[in-house]
């Protein structure tokens, strides 16, 4: 039997979900979907894979390419070409939806080692022919596209090891193709935890957290992942650079920043080294806190982030509307304690706070009755540890979802922004403003990644589609959500990234010297313009 | 009277200081120095200062400069160029002390405004007219030299404003030539201070901290300055930058760290907008503990950083030869006190830690009580607050001792160096005992900037020169020191910067690939090469 398009859009294990009964309420509520409506399958991408366009590269080629990874790990059928097409950004789906590949790769590699990169590299240099580092192509930016065609050079399969755990250093030394969970199954046995969970890390690879510079959802105390990083193994088209491992230095600016967010554009990432910590749940201690209004919520997080009681590890906020749909959808909407908030004063508007500390148990003690005091200050109210353990179980499962809703003819989509506090309110604003243009749409809201300086800010939204024209007005409604944010004080990206997708506000964002300056870079490290072409970071080619 | 070298080499406010008498007593027992020779003034440096070379700029040239900064603001006469000769190594300081100025610049500048710099860019860059940023001009590894002649571009008398502090944000926006004790003045008004508190803070501008990567006394909790920095306005000859400001992003790499460290070499660094923090100096906690062995302290120390406890923020170690001549010259040698402490067994080869922590109140109690219950375990015996406010005392009138030691014909530097923790100890050793081959040394080190991963290395040596060859035998000596430290593992520096002095390790450090991508950011900003020439952090020309 053939594979088919949806065994490649599917998130993650690809496992066919449900969605709950509060999630198909709300979608009759907000959407007036009709029961007939709700088990429909629109889109549903069930045709197998064929591919139109096929592979370029000539015999030659694949010969020299086959010789250097063997016959094993040189892939050229529509199903792996077409599995390396696209990431997971909304538009993404779409064309897999609707079974249009028209830019695969001509072949999918699997290294073996370093030594077979720098070969496939050479080759590819002179022959101009496109590499594209893939791993859990998760992104959600068209980070991964291979829109020149060439190699897809997957790193998964063989690059995928923990190299070294020094204790005394703290520190784990990771081949760029491992997965999340397995590094941290490794960590774990030894007491050590990477400090590191996106909502993609059952499915992301080390590698594409440094290439995207993302964010794990304890950032706030962890730190994203430029943060994290010591040093860097990177093959480049000009050569391999092996930053130098230092707990912090003053040798002329530090390379390997260059190659944090440099999104396969300037090489491939293949060894990381990385900050591990000490693992010890049984210390985390949590709160969850329910504000009157995201004002004050926001004034508690930011007030808790600058009065130097330590740093939380998981500290969220979702706004009103994301609040009620949370509160709605998990069935507490109605229930006796929420009419006990209801009679306190926090109904309509109310916002719910999520915390974690982490580390030595006196010091995790301190920070959460620290912030707790805090939120009373702000009006805030205690719920207890239950609500974050709830959402922490959820975690990684709520991604699952956007599968079934698209399935349903519901447009699921993701966008966020770091803004600096004195804009963050304002920014918030205009942006749900912008969205809730569009009828029936939900917009949620939530900060997830705190700074003393600011936060970023997290946007989700549903509205069902215009069937047929599904892929223009998701364009349209992107670019004036992208103008907002970029017209208003917001970053293009805290965490994701900025792929393909992002790649036309780059110039706005940097001014065009600097702009040109990340070009230079480019054009040094990857003259004939082979990695990871066709515009993304806003470089050429 | 014409002014002399005296003037210029001097450190800070060029008082003159005499040496206390522990100190003279440890001159005369380790270098066996005659009360003759404690009198002596070896190469005092008294004659007016005369220049050979003439500035180079034709009457055309100094016109255009004096058109675009006005008259007032243009000096071409020998005393101001020959004090933008030079920073505050060792090696500038005897060049000076011997009347040696090969290679002063024509002019020295001070622009009023961007606009200015700007044009003055313009101009040079059109007639390859050689430009060296320079504010404190306190750099110890040749960072503001002039060996191409041209302008020394010196910021500190109109560009020393603070623009903006945003109390929400928590940041500061500045102007670079300021210098720290007005720039922190203008924070404690407010309620806040800028964290920053390197030994030179009070003869160095915030253009110079972000040029040279430095660090602060207190950067164990506050960061080094790659962490406090969050935008940019930087005058390169290709353009002006201004780096977006947000609390972090994943928007291509960071731009703005490229200028970090970048010595001068890219562009005019104009602007700074960085981290403030609140100013509670009553909340800081203080505490002193005395250790058996260098192991030992390292040891609690490096627990400290992995134990999740929080971040104190002054956090040292003085090595026992440091710990001795401490102990030695402040008196506290031979006291019951000291008696005591050696009956308990803390005697040959003990060593001082000195601790702060600052931040909320609960927060520093919780985290020195968690970080003296480590040193516990380690061995170490708590002498309380007191030493701790007595170095704090002293923190930045040591520097001046450097002058009179001179004057008796001692030589006196510091090198340092960063180093991740499974390396700390084998280092340590090995630099101390190249050092120590040298008949009458004294070798004092310290650790003062301290992470999860590692620490820095702070070497101080005295010895007595070889008169008439001291330029000679502190090259060969300094060779030494840089190559065992380059060739265990060290970096070239934690926080000095890399300047001239270093620049032939670079090539080893970041490897052939690495610093041709530093030459070719360089090449692409400052394509003609006039900023800051001369081998700067290895970089052409």
């Amino acid at each position: 039997m053939k594979h088919t398009y949806r065994e490649i859009f599917k998130w993650g294990d690809r496992r066919e979900t449900e969605l709950e009964k509060g999630i198909l309420n709300l979608i009759k509520d907000k959407f007036d979907y009709s029961d007939a409506e709700l088990s429909q399958k629109h889109l549903y991408g069930d045709k197998p894979v064929s591919l139109d366009k096929q592979g370029l590269l000539n015999t030659g080629a694949l010969e020299k390419l086959r010789n250097i990874v063997g016959n094993e790990n040189v892939y050229t059928d529509d199903f792996t070409r077409a599995s390396h097409s696209f990431g997971k950004s909304y538009t993404d789906l779409l064309q897999l939806r609707l079974g249009s590949v028209p830019a695969p790769p001509d072949a999918v590699i699997y290294p073996r080692n370093l030594i077979e990169i720098t070969e496939i590299l050479e080759f590819c240099n002179n022959h101009k022919i496109a590499i594209t580092p893939s791993g859990g192509k998760s992104t959600v930016t068209r980070g991964v596209e291979t829109p020149e065609g060439g190699i897809s050079l997957n790193l998964t399969w063989h690059l995928n090891k923990v190299l070294e755990v020094n204790e005394e250093n703290s520190t784990a030394t990771v081949q760029a193709g491992i997965f999340g969970p397995a590094f941290e199954e490794h960590l774990n046995a030894k007491g050590y935890s990477c400090g590191h969970f996106p909502q993609s890390f059952e499915h992301s690879t080390v590698g594409g957290w440094v290439a995207a510079k993302g964010a794990g959802q304890a950032s706030t105390g962890f730190g994203k992942i430029e943060n994290m990083v010591l040093s860097l193994k990177i093959v480049t088209p000009t050569g391999v650079i092996t930053t130098p491992c230092y707990p912090a230095s003053a040798q002329g600016w530090d390379l390997h920043q260059i190659f944090i967010g440099s999104e396969g554009t300037l090489g491939v990432i293949v060894e990381v080294t990385m900050k591990i910590r000490k693992y010890r749940p049984d210390n985390t201690r949590y709160a969850s806190v329910i504000f009157k209004d995201f004002e004050s919520a926001v004034g508690a997080m930011r007030c808790s982030m600058q009065s130097g009681i330590g740093t939380p590890h998981i500290f969220r906020i979702s706004d009103p509307e994301e609040t009620e749909i949370s509160f709605k959808t998990k069935g507490f909407e109605g229930t006796i304690a929420d009419k006990f908030l209801g009679a306190l004063g926090y109904n309509q508007g109310r916002c719910l706070m999520l915390i974690s500390a982490e580390g030595d148990k006196a010091y995790s003690k301190q920070l959460i009755n620290s912030i707790k005091r805090i939120c009373r200050k702000h009006g805030g109210f205690s719920l207890g540890a239950k609500p974050v353990l709830k959402w922490l179980e959820h975690r990684y499962s709520s991604a699952y979802l956007r599968d079934p809703l698209m399935d349903l003819g519901i447009m699921s989509d993701t966008l966020e922004t770091a803004v600096m506090w004195d804009n963050l309110i304002p920014l918030w604003k205009k942006v749900r403003n912008f969205l809730k243009e569009r009828p029936k749409t939900v917009v949620m809201v939530h900060i997830s990644h705190v700074y003393e300086n600011g936060a970023n800010l997290y946007f989700t939204f549903l509205s069902p589609v215009n069937k047929g024209n599904e892929m223009n007005e998701y364009i349209a409604y992107h670019k004036g959500l992208v103008d907002t944010i970029n017209s208003n004080g917001g970053s293009l990206s805290h965490h994701h990234g900025v792929g393909r997708a992002l790649a036309p506000w780059m110039e706005e964002q940097l001014g065009k010297t600097g702009l040109d300056l990340m070009q230079a870079v480019k054009n040094h490290l990857d003259p004939r313009g082979i990695m990871n072409p066709g515009g993304t970071l806003g470089l050429k080619p």
